[in-house]
């Protein structure tokens, strides 16, 4: 079992002490040692992605959180003639939504329930209507629910239409086996404290190189020109601006532990049995899932709060934490839910012991299931 | 002494073993713990420019580098009918002036030469020219060279034009006293990994708080909205967006030992005795500096490379670098130089052990001063 607390949640998650110990030593920021932990850090992500260099693509680290590499993208690369389809069904597509009318692009937004996927031929009927359309945005895994949209049908209608393709894979990267080009993926965005089981300080993106070419001078901001990051990156080795140097570091030790447990496949399939453990215990106990199980990812899980008035989730929540297990609230427009998330270093027997806690808090609490 | 290698950089720099422990416990970002320690953080920095919630001030953290908040700053108070002075005589003034352009903000950027102070004088001329200013912006201490800018007497000239300033104060504040409201300072920014001697991840902006009000519906990006950073961080304690929290973990261990150093005013006298030992030792050896005594800052130094053709500054660097000393590169436009910090857990006795390095390296290296 892994050290306590144990954090349940989308990220920042629970970390293997390893990772952690690597950000025990100063580190210069223009200093060998640590550049060449950017490369190999660089060099790793697009394997992960099954493509490289070689094949036309490049990774690029951004400072910050996940949002900063999706802003990155999104304003550097949707330039002033292009028109950007934002597909959204929960809050992280709303978020895609938000920076493009703050940068004011030319954009259109379509809408989905946040039960139901992005459905690949809706996008296409909207693609078919305006030849105006040169990129679209989609997340893989809604964080908001935990469902997963059809990526690879979005990418094949993107590939039919020639649009750029952009995929929010923040919580899914790394849990899930993609293979970018297979996948007509331009752009693919995650971060350093999801599921490569880093911490926190900084994420990135993976770049179609003659699409990141042509954001060049297209940026709306310094901090985050997307194009100008990698340039820098690719000149000499070095950040523009202070990079997470600690976390890079902890970010490497992190990729070395995902090698060692069998890359993505077996981290995949670890998550996997998680959230089937989860999912048995929490509905033995007669707990209700909000979206259905045929549309579910495996990173998280949002679960509607009982009927029984008994049941305050501040108080389930602070029983829970008070045990060492940290849970994540809910944030659906139209129903009370918690989310647990299966991802970070949890293993089965960590949901056994988070299922038995959460009997003993309903019956402490003394709520009816 | 401390543990090396050593740090003899702008930052990131040589931080406690105390500071970087802090980070060897996952934290959930939404978790209570996590909360109050960032309540903690913002409360105590706005200590440390000796003003508070109650005299009107507000603190706000931004993920990402220095640049960030800074641009933050910048992108968010200064509105569509506003116009900005920079004051640049360094590459950090320049950042700022290239900001105002991505952003096609209204401003004038008064350019001094790299080996000279910004003159109050010069702004009041500019100033009482065009009415239509209404912000300036500033470097306190320009880690181009090391020079200290006035801001004392140009924070009285903004005064007296009714002029909101901003002061990247990155590189000093928490190694210079600076009582932000005597300063007429309105917005002061800084970053984890200066002064306070904390590790990279994130930056802050002190802010005048009827000045961050107007920045309401400004900013013209999402992740460096100022005001909805603020905002969000006063509604309920959280980030709107990850926050690196083990950075910020390490940022409050950090402050702890601050006040155990005896507060900023105990670590400035160790920073000039650093500052006082590396000048006279530098000296002895028959190294120049760029800039004239009289305007140098205690923060760091720039040092022109010996005449010798012997003198290889990859050569010197590498060999300091093996002997656990790093040091940090030049950034002047006209001159070739290497810089020497004088801040983070650096003291005299590791003054002393790099300038033995130094000593030994020219030897070896045969250069002749």
């Amino acid at each position: 079992m892994t050290q306590k607390p144990l954090l349940f949640t989308p990220g920042p998650l629970s970390t293997s002490a390893t990772v952690k110990q690597a950000m025990l030593e100063d580190m210069g920021s223009r200093d060998h040692v640590f550049m060449k932990a950017v490369k190999d850090i660089r060099d790793g992500l697009l394997e992960l992605a099954h493509v490289g260099k070689s094949s036309g693509y490049e990774a690029v680290i951004m400072q910050g959180s996940g949002t900063f590499a999706v802003e990155s993208v999104i304003s550097s690369v949707v330039g002033a003639e292009d028109k950007l389809l934002v597909l959204a069904n929960g809050a992280y597509g709303e978020r895609i939504a938000k920076m493009a009318r703050m940068h004011q692009l030319h954009h259109e937004v379509l809408r989905f329930d946040e039960d139901t996927i992005v459905t690949p031929g809706a996008v296409e009927v909207v693609l078919k209507d305006d030849p105006a359309f040169t990129h679209v945005a989609c997340i893989h895994s809604e964080t908001t629910t935990g469902l997963f949209n059809p990526i690879a049908e979005i990418g094949a209608v993107c590939r039919k239409y020639g649009q750029v393709f952009i995929v929010d894979a923040m919580s899914s990267f790394g849990g899930v086996e993609m293979d970018m080009k297979n996948l007509q993926i331009d752009f693919l965005v995650s971060s350093s404290n999801k599921c490569i089981e880093g911490v926190p300080g900084f994420a990135f993106a993976l770049c179609k190189r003659s699409e990141l070419e042509k954001a060049k001078g297209q940026a709306r901001t310094l901090s985050l020109d997307l194009y100008d990051q990698w340039a820098g990156l690719e000149a000499n080795g070095q950040f523009r601006f202070t990079p997470p140097t600690l976390s890079l570091m902890a970010f490497r030790q992190a990729m070395r532990e995902l090698e060692e447990e069998g890359g993505i496949p077996a981290r995949e399939k670890r998550y996997k049995e998680n959230k089937r453990l989860l999912d048995e215990g929490m509905a033995a106990m007669g707990f209700m899932q909000y979206i259905p199980a045929a549309i579910q990812g495996h990173i998280i899980s949002s679960f509607l709060y009982p009927s029984d008035p008994a049941f305050n989730f501040g108080v389930f929540y602070d029983k829970l934490n008070s045990r060492g297990f940290v849970i994540y609230p809910g944030k659906l427009s139209k129903a009370d839910a918690f989310r647990i998330g299966n991802i970070g270093q949890i293993f089965p027997e960590d949901i056994k012991a988070l299922l038995k806690a959460i009997k003993e808090v309903l019956e402490e609490e003394g709520v009816r299931m």
